[in-house]
């Protein structure tokens, strides 16, 4: 029986504790495992979890059953554990069991769920005394396990550099296809960093560019973003990093009213060439469900003008102004020149990034760059740990 | 002194009506019109927005000016009506000037933008009795007005088709790059949809497909969806649409507390294979700034096991049961046969699709798919209405 184990999904979950008995409720069974924890589990969710392959296609592993098939008022006639398994018999005729490392991993029961919270990675802050993470080209590209640090960091430190990797160009997209494909923009699937007469953005002049995220024009802005260093031979044109979450909640400490008016107050940023015209309203400071800081969308010179009430217009000022303020001082502020061969890899939705102008006639100054979502990054993660 | 008008924008700003008066006051200057509406602008909004050389870089149109370099104090010693323009003497030296079609359509006070809310494309919900909009391929690749109205169909209604498109693989890629570059996934550029014995997706075999839309396991779903039927002899495999944001409406009417659910607690898809894992966790129907129905989230067969409280899992049981409900019920349902040379372009985000079973025996049948992002078909619409 234990081959009918859970096949809706390709992880694999342990067995963390075993299951000690099972009592059918009325519209739930109430399944007490051997540590005592009391995990209840509802009727409709066990029958729509039901793993057989009946209910799940075993070669994709996805549902095949939908729950409104099943009756809304479905109970069990008997649980019992059989073997380890959970083993519920239907009213109807249908038969179900389950894993116990599956059960246990998708319990709902208040404990569990505090649990599976506190297990989720947070992001690690920084400042300008931050140990840069710096990973090596050829252990990336052949060991799964020096890649999967590179993810990791790159997930929870939001900024890592990558020395030793070679300088011809296009190298970088099969550094990024370690993770997955690559996304691609307007502004192509590799782009060019190079000062350009018919520059259709200041990225691609020789102008210093203050501290900002890449396409906050668009809804979803890029996840990791990629500088990859050819040729660096130019006076000035210094890479400048500060950790936008770390200003963000330092921010929400000193000024907790210029703070809110970030997170309220929906600014457009605006991309428009010949070609395209990109327009995006959303607030700079997002926050996710449990109110932490989860994404900063900022590039000074891509806002459009601000609109909102005569009466907030001077509040939206103090505030952009104060945040501005912020990625300017020194207690922020990671600065470091990129040498050929060394690439910048930074979580674009939190690591906001600066260049200092350059002077385009010392010398020649090449970079190119990429883009990758933040899916992709945590699936790469997900298989890897698998 | 009219060469200095706006230089931060590709759009242009017709003159809707002339300036009349301007007035310094301590932090900001009145503006009067012509036809009596009063627009207040700070002075801090002003400098901020000034277009002249200095402040914005004439090649990209993107502003070199950070306001934080700016007295945060900063007054103007006057302001004046020169030649139509708003021309505006700064303390410190500063001179700046707006035009008058610029400055209306920028202004915040409440009439403005009243004004502008009032003009932003609403959605026209629809039904069994929808009448499809169908486009001409050749029309559409020559004629930007007819690209132009396919676009606004598609942004505004969500659904529409297309007929007398070429039957060879690939064709598809061309009427997408219409818009823009295509949006790549794990499946792809270009993906194939045919039964094959190796699915990494129920959408690959010859299985019916309940009400969904694609890749509900990313943190941004594709906004639009071509299908373009290359073969289709098989019996069976009709395609199924309905108007998401018509049934969230009528759920909302019938049964609010199940809206409610749908709109507050977040659910899980998955979409894993032998080489990605990806988990999205968001709500089924998400609501814009206004309250209004902006998106739905839904793919039965990639739903991963519901996490809520247990005091709580009834309601979303109900909820879902009523909304997949729903999707069944005849009043919504456009159901078509697809045939050869033409294809369905829709929006990924609010028109759900479904496959009716297809028997494989009886005749091949293969459909090409691609997506593009909201993003591009907004811009490209934006670029043909200059």
């Amino acid at each position: 029986m234990q081959t009918a184990a859970a096949v809706a999904d390709f992880r694999t979950y342990p067995k963390l504790c075993d299951l000690a008995d099972a009592q059918v409720l009325d519209d739930q069974i109430r399944v007490q495992w051997a540590d005592g924890r009391v995990s209840p589990f509802h009727h409709q969710w066990l029958r729509d979890n039901c793993p057989c392959t009946h209910c799940v296609y075993s070669v994709t592993r996805e549902q095949v059953l939908e729950i409104v098939d099943v009756d809304e008022n479905l109970s069990a006639i008997s649980a019992r554990i059989d073997q380890g398994f959970l083993s519920v018999q239907w009213h109807g005729g249908h038969h179900s069991q389950y894993d116990p490392g599956w059960l246990r991993a998708h319990a709902y029961d208040e404990e569990s769920r505090a649990e599976r919270r506190a297990a989720k990675p947070t992001s690690r802050l920084w400042d300008n005394t931050f140990e840069l993470p710096i990973f090596d080209y050829a252990a990336v590209m052949q060991d799964p396990e020096a890649l999967l640090q590179w993810l990791l960091a790159l997930r929870d430190s939001g900024l890592t550099q990558m020395r030793g990797v070679p300088t011809e160009s296009g190298s970088l997209a099969p550094i990024a296809q370690r993770i997955s494909f690559i996304r691609e923009s307007n502004f192509g699937v590799l782009f060019n960093v190079q000062s350009k007469a018919d520059a259709d953005s200041n990225a691609y002049t020789a102008f210093n560019l203050p501290l900002h995220s890449d396409l906050p024009t668009r809804e979803l802005q890029p996840g990791l973003q990629f500088l990859h260093c050819l040729v660096n031979d130019a006076d000035g044109g210094e890479s400048i990093f500060v950790d936008g979450f770390a200003i963000a909640n330092a921010l929400r400490e000193e000024d907790p009213e210029a703070f809110r008016a970030l997170c309220e107050i929906p600014v457009e940023f605006r991309n428009k060439d010949r070609h395209s015209d990109y327009r995006r309203l959303a607030p700079i400071i997002a926050l996710d469900a449990l109110g932490d800081v989860a994404e900063i969308r900022m590039a000074n010179f891509l806002r459009g003008p601000f609109e909102t009430s005569v009466a907030q217009m001077p509040l939206l000022y103090r505030a952009y102004r104060r945040f501005i303020a912020m990625t300017r001082e020194a207690r922020f502020r990671l600065v470091k020149r990129l040498n050929p061969g060394e690439l910048w890899c930074f979580d674009n939705r939190r690591t906001l990034h600066a260049r200092n102008a350059f002077d385009p006639t010392s010398g020649a100054r090449h970079f190119q760059g990429c883009y990758i979502d933040r899916d992709e990054l945590l699936s790469r993660i997900f298989v890897l740990q698998r």
